[in-house]
């Protein structure tokens, strides 16, 4: 193995190519992931990829060598878990805001269920991991999403670098000491925007001063996991906070501004490419729908299909448009389904959004297809299902480029209005495009930036000299709470002695006056 | 005018040539800035460069227009005044902090002056303002460090540019709404590094504090003026914060990590080049020095010459060094002075730091001479003389690359000591050497970065997308006080209602009882 991979790295012409372990997180997670560890892998790096032997989307890839543990679940079940639960929940109403908060702490209990599986299983395999300690790696990559790299990082004593996206509890911005303003930083899953009245800002900081118990809640077993496996009492916030880097997963043609760490690599929309022509059957259905154009409509890879009462009113909905709609979807057709409507078990989605003549996009809200109708300038109306898609679609709409629905009670007049307003509305196209251009005119690829720095962490070792002080004060040092007690403490001290000394003054004249009366 | 501008674009190929307004300042500020200016031109923009007609440094630039407006005061006056003390400055003792603060609030008092009667000579000279008006600019670049150009950008409702370096009071982190935790974000001027005790953090924290009305102090004048040109009660603190884009003339191998806004650029180091060979004299010099090396020593552009005292200290220490010396150096030579140091009216500097048999750089601590001792990875011996260099030499010393000494009571023996510990402990040159693999080791070149952004603003006439909503709240709102005083309202009123009503209940209930015993 080492000797061809170092035939490989000469063919390359790559004097310094590395070892980088990659230990990524399933679904959208592992697409974003994928084009950074292919491409690090085609430049001649040695990149081994550890997955659990059940997943949903996890595989061999280009360039890469895959490994794989055992874990005490199928893929079946996954299947069962995750997918079919959505498809329960698009059946429930969930319109109340306390429905929607116990559906995602519901989703996050049973997913975190199979991340600690992972771990469990990685960890029992010893094997396995003499194996990753022999390849004496340079650094690795991992999705902090699920624990069991991060564990693995300081197992190996390796240098880490998180690539993620909207973690829950603010896990990003806590570890890594980047300011977040409740004044102005929303908190994920509120739904905030930037701006906020006085009444979403209470709830912002209180959810603000809330985040380090939810991680802390969030991470019991895997932090029990951690201190087992390392040996050592140590927490998986601890060991994130020695990050090397920090790649984020958005860019701010999409996110709120917000302050970022020198340790922070903005890569959003590292996915999306120039879009590529048609299949000849797609091109005449979509040339077919003449001045009107079309319309693109996915749910997501883990959605193809919905509960029938709730696909009829889509049906209803695109009968009534002049333009043609191209579906995702692999549920239940009715008898007088509109002719304008073609389904489809999978839609080459940023091939139709780069089409000229799409008017529309309507999507869930998931990142990937956010960045690929960013890129393609193309105005959406948004379903968000679950995780940060709410918030993903509060950033789009409060551009006005997008309109939103909750899927909970949807129906088919609302969907009209919404489709209406984005397509006939010329300020959502015309906003959309600014932002486009915005998104595309960079000064380098967000691939290329993921790949210089993953290697610049391979090369020196980390990247120390990114590491702010702030990791090593506490907290009472960190927000100088130790400083100002110090000084109002001399504040009071100064304030003693001088009125004492006044007084003590005072009291010696007095007493002079009154012995000079007497006298 | 512009049918050659017109033509030059044509043949540069560039069909999106932008119209660059710059305002920059004098001195190491301009060395700073004309690179991007110079290469903006070059790559066919319309590139206008307004300075006063007196300036030390100044004057036309390759591929720009410069236009001068007329100041009360002359080239002599600056040499005079900003030269001329520093030579006095030196023949004193200033080794006490009272006395080094006073100094620097003297120094900055002058250059005030000077700064103040520059943008009364510009607003005065209504025929080129109005020039300026006819030419519609897509944006400005200046040097916050001056008003002028921070009142013509509004002047002139262009998009603004700020390009600086360790601008004073921090005006930067204020305009920009950068969080500067005082726990570990040490203060301009206070000699700090990352890594504070708490007597260190209580001044920090002061400091912090006292910024906004040190920042105000020193506008005062310029917000009169601006006041007074924009007709509208406004303030230079207050136009900045409407900045597109902050270029921040430094990156982290040599600054302290800290939090950044998404509009800041980091474009540290952007001026060094690839040493070029010396001139066949200087090659013979440094080579005769063997396998000992040789030293080089520079106090700045401002400062060739020094007391007679203090030279003669030098001189003695050179004189026991087995390294050879080259020195810019214009003052006074004693009869008896040492074979082994060159003395010359002006350096190669970078071409001498990239010499292989060079062992230390002796040098003031300007931001240019540390990004080229850097660059060629070269121990340094720094003396600090005024402005920032306090503040840059800790972060060397700090990072073991070098040794800082006071030149007010600088003896040869004490420069000797630090000299040899440079050259001798290898620790030095390892460290050097590391933080110079990491300053180059970058994805993109800093000047091609500071290019690209400035096209991005003039392409779309700004970059508003990386403006923070902070902006848009005032101090108590940014700070969450509102916020505060409201859950504590709240939680008061639901305590008292709690409170009133058990006691109303006690009440009831105890009557009862009453009621019932007596019955």
């Amino acid at each position: 193995m080492t000797g061809l991979w170092l035939l490989l790295s000469l063919f390359l012409g790559s004097t310094e190519a590395g070892k980088l372990l990659v230990i990524p997180s399933d679904g959208s997670h592992w697409m974003g992931m994928k084009p950074v560890v292919e491409e690090l892998g085609r430049r001649g790096n040695q990149v081994v990829v550890v997955i659990p032997e059940a997943s949903l989307s996890m595989g061999p890839s280009e360039h890469t060598t895959t490994l794989t543990y055992p874990v005490n679940y199928t893929k079946a079940d996954l299947q069962t878990h995750l997918e079919g639960n959505l498809t329960e929940i698009l059946s429930t109403d969930l319109s109340s805001d306390l429905s929607k908060f116990l559906v995602f702490f519901y989703q996050m209990h049973v997913l975190q269920k199979f991340i600690i599986r992972n771990a469990e299983g990685l960890f029992i395999k010893e094997d396995l991991m003499k194996k990753l300690q022999d390849y004496s790696f340079d650094a690795i990559i991992t999705d902090p999403f699920e624990p069991v790299g991060v564990i693995v990082s300081e197992y190996l004593s390796i240098p880490a670098i998180y690539m993620q996206i909207n973690l829950p509890c603010g896990v990003d911005t806590l570890a890594s000491q980047s300011p977040s303003p409740p004044s102005y930083v929303p908190q994920r899953n509120t739904h905030f925007t930037d701006k906020m009245n006085l009444w979403q800002r209470c709830v912002n900081l209180v959810r603000t001063l809330l985040q380090p118990m939810a991680c802390k809640y969030m991470h019991t077993e895997a932090d029990e996991i951690a201190s087992r496996v390392l040996r050592k009492k140590t927490s998986v916030m601890e060991i994130m906070s020695r990050a090397a880097l920090w790649f984020m997963r958005f860019e701010f043609a999409f996110e709120f501004p917000r302050p970022l760490m020198p340790n922070m690599v903005m890569i959003g929309g590292m996915a999306t490419k120039k879009p590529k022509p048609l299949t000849q059957e797609l091109e005449e259905f979509v040339e077919g729908s003449g001045e009107h154009g079309f319309v693109v409509f996915t749910l997501g890879s883990m959605v193809s299909q919905l509960p029938e009462a709730k696909a009829r009113e889509f049906f209803e909905a695109f009968r009534q448009i002049p333009q043609r709609v191209l579906w995702r979807y692999t549920g239940p057709v009715p008898e007088n389904a509109p002719k304008n409507v073609k389904l489809m078990k999978w839609l080459p989605q940023n091939d139709l959004l780069g089409h000229p003549k799409v008017k529309a996009f309507i999507t869930h809200g998931g990142s990937h297809g956010i960045y690929e109708g960013i890129y393609n300038g193309v105005p959406m109306v948004m379903l968000p299902l679950f995780g940060d898609q709410g918030d993903n679609v509060q950033r789009l709409v409060s551009r006005g480029v997008a309109e939103t629905l909750s899927i909970y009670d949807l129906t088919a007049e609302k969907l009209l209005v919404a489709l209406r307003k984005v397509i006939s509305d010329k300020s959502y196209k015309e906003k959309m495009t600014e932002l486009s251009a915005i998104h595309r005119d960079r000064p380098i690829e967000p691939l290329d930036l993921a790949v210089f720095w993953t290697e610049f962490v391979m090369r020196h070792k980390g990247a120390a000299h990114l590491r702010p002080a702030a990791h090593e004060l506490n907290w009472i040092q960190y927000h100088s709470l130790d400083v100002i007690g110090f000084l109002l403490l001399l504040l009071v001290t100064v304030i003693f002695v001088t009125v004492k000394s006044c007084m003590f003054c005072f009291r010696k004249c007095f007493k002079k006056t009154q012995k000079k009366k007497k006298e």
